[in-house]
């Protein structure tokens, strides 16, 4: 392309455009719109385009006291002159493809260069305000790091000035989405010739997005100026894609393929269950919808070691900065003493899709001191708070929370992905509740259901203590015997909730410590209803304690060191099946896994007792029960061996948080202290237990599916680690041919949403 | 071969044997011995030879009235027969290769078969003989799961009685290791003819071993009747071995290629460096020598616990049996009330190298209270204790060891072992006190100086602790002011005592809290020092716990987060060389190194640090110095990034420990709670701890070999983890095709012999 036809009108004031291939590409941001709307045969203001290769070259030419380049620029502002003849008023512009802060406003009412070196000169009005818009790309970070050519590329827009009012409007409803012309930032809608209704429809087709358009309006005429993209919540945005596809704009296969599932999950915000009888302490702005229970934090730091120990924090703070970014993430729910809808806390809280209170009057943030007050009340790091970001009520302690229910434009575009997902959704659940709500959520199956998490209730955790404590087998045995009723019930009531769909339990897996009694007063407690002395019970506890529980004695090696807790389980697992196949009309289907395995031997070990436990159960033989086995795949050798692994089970689940601990050599819980320098260095390009590090835990589960499934090509694989909720990740293992991920159940329709945009 | 050729004189009372090559395939044990001295012309009992096919095949024709194989029996039996032509009275043997308890002890006295009828009848003397020897292998173990084919080939022998004295002797000394005739376990030396020698020196070259050897003397003729192997101690083994080459029998190189390195491990024993002025508070028998001090444990899983976590203890045991051993071998050393040289605890002592005092009169254990007594003092689990397994000698406390010196024959043979290793041996030390006991034992210089080693004294405690827990960067780099005097001297003398030879510095590496006090006291005094409040420090330290150490804030995680640590330690680290080069005429080779990497992005940005204070010492650009830059991989995803990783540096150091810990997820501090329980199940056949995990963390290290060197063939290729002074490790890294290797002091020779012999 010669610097000549980089100069060119995007829309003239007389005749069509007629750009080449070349010139089209140059377009980007305000100038493609206004391309496009003029091309649409709409009344689009007069608009040329020159990159800044071209305006060096007429600075170049000038001077050498040459006029070549002159010529044709001059012959393009021509192009700006409509039908009366009479040289326009000019604004100019800047065109960037995003959107950057340091870039130059519009410059208005710019007299036509009087004569062809008034056209170049910088000194003169029209080319100082060109050589100060591309002056300002420089100070944008948006360019930051281009290559030359790109910045040779950078284009500024001279335009005719727009006769008439200038108005403003979305072409779609910032909150429900529905078609336009709709207001801006909540400033009144301008009164619209009929006529808008046809841009509006124009720019929507054309933009599948939320657009902010600027037109002239003249003796009831309208012509297009620019258009912008406009950022609105995840609820607009999914609502306006479901009336695109009713209005035959878009496939509804388009419209799947254009939701983010990220911002997708926003919308699944917890609610209170009940406020019955309970009063808010106090009450501020509810700037970002959802409710959230938690510990009080003061600084990110402490939110983000909550957050890794899967704990929930509202993050407390007087008002927020671009400092509290971190944190905010981190933290589940935001309470600041000042600020509203458009504060700092506010947008960054809907972006983020966190719940937040602003602006409660009553409460005081001392930082240093980590200490707030509420009122006369005093709060401190650790202190329960719940808050509802939908009223801006403020609650003292933990209230329940009811998951969200998914319906409406989300129900609609999740039932439409089906379509073109291959793979499964299932959920980790272990309680019927949980269940429930990830089937409403369009769950397939219970991918993971971490069996130990049953004992979380008072009276179990004692019994499951009294086992852990034992001094050997037969004390052992005596103690495990009690907790098959409790299992039993679980299990059958969690099958019945399933229906036929199969349910997945992993054996036993946490350090055993992790269930034991921590202060002096659980301490004694434990002794007393255990009837040990005090004492004793203190040294059992310092003989179990581990140097590094996450790499000890947890996994398949609780089941090989006490066999006893196996069978427990299994007996309980099968009493479960047994009675959930009686009052259920359909086949009742369980898949037994087993936790942290390293070596084929162990999975042999196990699986040999498993299955005497399940055959001798006499439910096998049976049409009524479909029953597998298998194992976690999350350690580095584990995926080495997978081949002799392979041969040995039905499926493979891999456990991504594990094996991104110890393929990292991370421990999650003490990540925080230097994740963060790690992330601000650029160390880390992305946290390695949000999305999968590809190049080194992909590779190791990549190596495990292919050696698993050369040795045994019916082998089943899924993913159960946290990263199954996550739309990166999720793409990652659609690439790599997995049956089914597992996520949490307020991540299914993500997942769902995910998998048929990488199936399709 | 026909069941007549399975019966056959191995030495005929005239002429030579004349065997066939599926006939010599039969022999071993005894039978072989016996063939070879007969063959090699020394006067020999005659012997036939029978397999268990041919016995049965002999059966089988008499059930059936046939004759045939019996005419092949009874000419097989008159091959007994000498010049006199006068049966002898038999002998009825069993011959197996291995020594087996359950076999039938030789039936003397048999009169020779009257008839052919009674050369096969077990009714009668010497087929009943024949029959229970037949018999006797089904009981031992020796051939427990072996084929059938094999157990056809069991042979039993008839030998004619020996006329005259039985007498035995070894072929050597089996203390000094000195050419025989010798004593049999300390019975005396039966008077010998003249004609023994040659008896002597040819099974000696035939067996190259101690043997014991059984003969008939008759008018001072001596006929040979059977050798078997004889064990002794290794010290003995390798002075015959020295001495066969000094005798020409071996070449040196024959004798570098039998020597077990594991055994030669044990005569390297740390000895009392000084007792002046110290009083034994008990003597006992000395039965496996070598000194050793420790924490007195009762059980095995105490002593387990401890050799986890790198702690010396002795294991005190009224006496020792076989529940006992897997104790024995975790303790460092070994203390008993009762038993002698030939009790359990010495034999299993001395096999597995252990110091052990046995027979203490005034010793007493209760070993359940977990206390016991020596004289009216009381010692529990904790306390400490030397003993001297040489004299016998036990002391309280503590006492200063000195570790081995190699001479004489070790120091022979591992010369002769350089002519044929091909990959370097070097030590792990940051003393310079280990680091010239490694140079004595031949070391090639420091593949792992532990630079936080550096800091175990108290008064360097009190400072790292002041870095550790400053609050910010200007405290930080305030408290590390200090530290960089104490190591620069620590430096400088270890390149001086290294003369040039390469010394490998690993940055910082563990995590920073085991640095930090943690009994109350502690605590208090350490507040002091600091002038910090205790409750103060107390809340610092809990902030600065983690869950998981192993995989927590350490190695380049530190030096990132903390780049005050790494500056500090690169500029004590090229004073250090300044300081030596000044003084010495060799070259100071330097090499550092940064732990526990599991990205490029880590190593980068520490090289490009390390490499500026190493240029701004200006000491780079003599000749005087040498210095290069390289990683450990000691993580599963630095080994699949081992291709970008190996672009920037010179070298790999492969920490098998850790690599071992993550890819199994095994915390080895955690895993004596399950790794017994694991080893007597047959899930794991060797603790991988001990020897290198070839199909697991051996692929690890293979995979990073390969993309290492194939992004950069210049790569350096070394091995620091403990696996490097085990020989079955070491036989897998030689494989492998590492450069160096690099183990504590007294493993450096077993490393030299073991690399011999796998590069030979």
């Amino acid at each position: 392309m010669s610097l000549a036809q980089e100069m060119f009108a995007i829309a003239p004031a007389m005749g069509k455009a007629n750009l080449s291939a070349s010139q089209l590409k140059l377009l980007s941001g305000k100038s493609r719109w206004i391309f496009r709307v003029g091309e649409a045969g709409f009344p689009t203001i007069p608009t040329i385009a020159l990159t800044r290769a071209a305006w060096e070259g007429l600075q170049g030419e000038r001077g050498r006291k040459e006029a070549k380049l002159r010529t044709h620029w001059v012959a393009c502002l021509f192009k700006l002159v409509g039908k009366d003849a009479q040289p326009p008023t000019l604004v100019v512009r800047t065109s960037a493809a995003a959107h950057n802060g340091g870039l130059m406003p519009a410059k208005m009412g710019i007299a036509a260069p009087a004569n062809p070196e008034d056209s170049v000169d910088p000194a003169r009005p029209l080319a100082k305000a060109i050589k100060a818009a591309f002056d300002s790309y420089g100070f944008g970070q948006g360019w930051t790091g281009r290559s030359d050519e790109d910045r040779g590329k950078q284009i500024v827009l001279v335009q005719a000035s727009a006769d008439g009012e200038i108005e403003q409007f979305l072409t779609r409803n910032a909150t429900t989405g529905a078609i336009g012309p709709a207001p801006v930032d909540g400033s009144p809608l301008p009164r619209l010739p009929e006529s808008v209704n046809a841009l509006v429809a124009l720019v929507d087709a054309k933009a599948g997005r939320h657009m902010c358009c600027t037109v002239a309006i003249k003796r009831g005429q309208i012509i297009f100026v620019s258009a912008r993209p406009s950022q609105v919540s995840a609820a607009a945005d999914l609502e306006a894609a479901v009336d695109r596809v009713n209005r035959k704009i878009w496939s509804a296969q388009n419209a799947v393929s254009r939701i983010d599932p990220t911002r997708m999950a926003q919308l699944l915000h917890p609610r209170l269950r009940s406020t019955e009888g309970m009063s808010p302490i106090a009450m501020g702005l509810g700037v970002s919808p959802g409710a959230a229970s938690g510990a009080v934090v003061f600084n990110p730091e402490d939110a983000a070691r909550l957050r890794a120990r899967g704990k929930h924090c509202i993050l407390v703070v007087n008002e927020t900065g671009p400092s509290d970014i971190e944190g905010m993430k981190a933290a589940t729910g935001i309470l600041t003493a000042r600020g509203g809808m458009s504060s700092h806390a506010g947008v960054i809280a809907r972006i983020t899709g966190k719940p937040c209170v602003a602006g409660v009057r009553t409460l005081s943030v001392d930082a240093a001191e980590m200490v707030c007050r509420i009122g006369d009340r005093e709060f401190r790091t650790g202190d329960r708070l719940t808050i509802d970001g939908s009223d801006g009520a403020v609650y003292v302690g933990t209230l329940p929370l009811a998951q969200p229910h998914i319906g409406g434009a989300i129900s609609t575009l999740l039932g439409w992905s089906n379509a073109t997902r291959t793979i499964a959704v299932r959920t980790n659940a272990e309680t019927v509740e949980s269940a429930m709500t990830a089937l409403s959520f369009g769950a397939e199956g219970i991918g993971l259901a971490r069996s130990e998490h049953m004992f979380f209730s008072p009276e179990r955790m004692v019994a499951l203590r009294r086992m852990i404590l034992s001094e050997d087998e037969d004390d052992r045995s005596r103690a495990i015997h009690g907790l098959v009723d409790f299992q039993t019930g679980d299990y059958s009531a969690l099958f019945s909730a399933m229906k036929g769909l199969p349910v997945n339990v992993r054996l036993f897996d946490p350090p055993l410590h992790e269930f034991l009694p921590r202060t002096d007063e659980d301490i004694e407690e434990t002794a007393a209803s255990l009837g040990l002395a005090v004492r004793a019970l203190r040294l059992r506890l310092e003989r179990i304690a581990e140097v590094n529980p996450m790499l000890g004695h947890r996994g398949v090696r609780l089941a090989i060191t006490y066999p006893e807790i196996l069978s427990m389980q299994m007996q309980a697992i099968m009493a479960g099946v047994r009675a959930a196949s009686d009052t259920q009309s359909e086949p009742v289907s369980v898949e037994v896994m087993v936790p942290f395995v390293s070596t084929a031997t162990e999975v042999a070990w196990v699986r040999d007792r498993v299955n005497t436990i399940a055959a001798n159960s006499g439910l096998l033989r049976t049409e009524r029960v479909k029953f597998s086995f298998g194992t976690m795949i999350e350690l580095p050798r584990a995926c080495l061996r997978a081949g002799d692994i392979a041969q040995m089970v039905d499926f493979f689940s891999f456990g991504t948080n594990d094996l991104t601990q110890t393929t990292f050599g991370i421990s999650r819980d003490d990540a925080p202290t230097f994740l963060a320098a790690y992330q601000r260095k650029g160390v880390y390009e992305r946290d390695p237990f949000v999305t999968i590090d590809e190049k080194g835990v992909g590779e190791m589960i990549a190596i495990a599916i292919e050696r698993g499934r050369a040795a045994n090509p019916r082998l089943k694989i899924g993913i159960c680690g946290e990263h199954a909720g996550d739309p990166a990740s999720l793409k990652f293992f659609a690439g790599l041919g997995v049956d089914y991920v597992s996520c949490s159940p307020y991540r299914v329709p993500v997942a769902r949403l995910t998998l048929a945009q990488a199936s399709a």
